[in-house]
Parts: C-alpha cells; sequence; structure tokens
C-alpha cells in the first residue's frame, strides 16, 4: 500500500468553494482502480494549508491509473485553480524495520 | 480528532538508526493519553524523508499532554538528533463542509 501525500495551500477566499469542488472530485478518485481510501484535513495553525492523505494499491495506480486517466482532466478542472503554489505530490510507504 | 503531521528529514546515513530508535520511542507515544495511533512512512522520491501522523483526540492532548510530560523528554532524547532541519509539526482536523 502506498500512502500519497499533498499539502495543498488554498488561495485567500476561496476556501469554501475549494471545499465544495472537493465534495465532488472525491467521487472521482474514489471511482478509479486501486483507490483505497482518502482524507481532506484543514491546518489548525495556516489559514487555507490542507492535507489531502490518498491510499493506493499501488504507486501505478496513481502515477498511471489515475494521472493519465480522463477522469484526471476533471479531477484537475474541478481543484487545480484553487492551489497557490501548485503542490508538491509525494509518496510514502510503511517503514519495514527489516526490510533494509 | 486531530491529526499531527510532521515530515521528518533525517540526516544521511543514519536511516536505520532512526528506524530502530523510532520501534522504542513509539511505545512512548502510543501510552499517552489521548492517544489514537500513528504512522511513520518513508517517502519514495526522497531518501531519508519520513511522514508521522499521530492521531489525538485534542490538540491538547498533544500540546500539553505529551509535550509538556516527562515522557516527551524521552522521546526527545530518542529521536531529535536524527532530525536536520528540525521538523515543523502542524495539526489538521476533517473538513466539515457544513461547519464554516
Amino acid at each position: 500500500m502506498i500512502l500519497e501525500v499533498a499539502m495543498l495551500q488554498v488561495r485567500e477566499g476561496q476556501y469554501r468553494d475549494f471545499e465544495s469542488a472537493f465534495e465532488k472530485a472525491q467521487i472521482i478518485i474514489a471511482s478509479m482502480p486501486g483507490y483505497i481510501s482518502h482524507e481532506l484535513q484543514s491546518c489548525l495553525e495556516v489559514a487555507g494549508k490542507y492535507i489531502l492523505l490518498v491510499r493506493w494499491q499501488t504507486l501505478e495506480d496513481h502515477e498511471k491509473g489515475f494521472r493519465l486517466s480522463p477522469q484526471y482532466q476533471e479531477w484537475k478542472k474541478l481543484l487545480h485553480h484553487f492551489y497557490d503554489p501548485f503542490p508538491v505530490v509525494e509518496h510514502f510507504e510503511h517503514v519495514q524495520p527489516n526490510k533494509r
């Protein structure tokens, strides 16, 4: 399982619109193959900052399956204009101390 | 429920030692009042980068209950010397669109 992490900074005054748009957008991501779960949480310390955590079965499910899909174009259209700066997205996996 | 998020950058060459130290340290955090769960995951894109996610019942459970406890001094001793730079820790809560 892979954890996708995106720290999002939404433009001032657009927080409510972003949250409404995300309500729609989450239906898209949740329908993708390899999707496990997601959560959007807002920061207590910084206005307009959010963290998006998405769990995928594999890295390819996110990077190829989702990002190269027609559904991604819809996701982009709904959400990307809210971000400033454009977020860095990274992937994480559970630490397995005996693996290294 | 509150989500504590810390992006950790561990000094080069110390990844294995950090992971072993974390094995011990996690017992401390898991014993604190208000602790719900935690996960440590390592970044696929950046060597030595980790994300620590801790779920707490309230912000005070982390900021007062844990950080002002004697147990925090143990946690610090086990882990803080691995980090460069010292991490920023932020707190998040689930977006509730009808609340705003």
